[in-house]
């Protein structure tokens, strides 16, 4: 409980969290998207991410918005088929994104207190003797 | 872009990813406090989650609402100390909401083209050959 070193500013403010992407959501579209680099049809991503036509609509116009993924509408068998994909800065930002998460399963795993993400990471860190 | 099984169903909602914790400044508060078992005064957290009074007020508020931080007002050297606290129960929440950060890293990495992610976690993931 003694005061903190001017060092420690931030330390745990994880700046880099990325709001657009970090809304749970946006995440699990994103992530789909990017373990599907091909792109994912608007019916597979409702699947994959559980989520309803309004809600999956309302994000993907967000991230579109964001420019970190395109939208295709196209037709198959006459049909209106709507093809998702992640764009190359909505993998950039992604990345970035993803580095900030592993700062935090990193932080809380150095607390020494949190064995799931101990086994997690291994040998990475440290240990403190 | 074929049409997925029924076992995809959520595959990536990472329906875990409890939202009282997922807030940035939130995760922000109860990592630091994670990292430090014997608590925090205000002015500390303060400084390593880079947040006003008044948002860490704010916030601090939610997490003792649903009793995962216990904050304790007492007195230093005749001037007023607040000390804050994780919970049993916030340890719990917090290593459950872990879990799925976790997922959402080996998700990624799965994806083959995070490096990052793969350097971070190895060997956990095997090769798709």
């Amino acid at each position: 409980m003694k005061s903190k070193s001017r060092s420690n500013e931030g330390r745990y403010a994880y700046e880099g969290l990325d709001r657009v992407i970090h809304e749970r959501a946006r995440l699990s579209v994103l992530t789909s998207l990017i373990t599907h680099p091909r792109g994912l049809t608007f019916a597979d991503l409702k699947e994959l991410c559980a989520l309803t036509d309004g809600n999956l609509s309302r994000h993907l116009r967000v991230l579109e918005q964001a420019k970190l993924v395109e939208i295709e509408k196209g037709q198959e068998h006459n049909r209106p088929l709507t093809v998702c994909r992640i764009t190359s800065m909505g993998r950039k930002r992604y990345a970035d994104y993803l580095s900030i998460l592993e700062q935090v399963v990193r932080d809380a795993a150095r607390a020494g207190n949190e064995e799931s993400a101990r086994e997690f990471i291994g040998d990475l860190i440290p240990s403190r003797s």
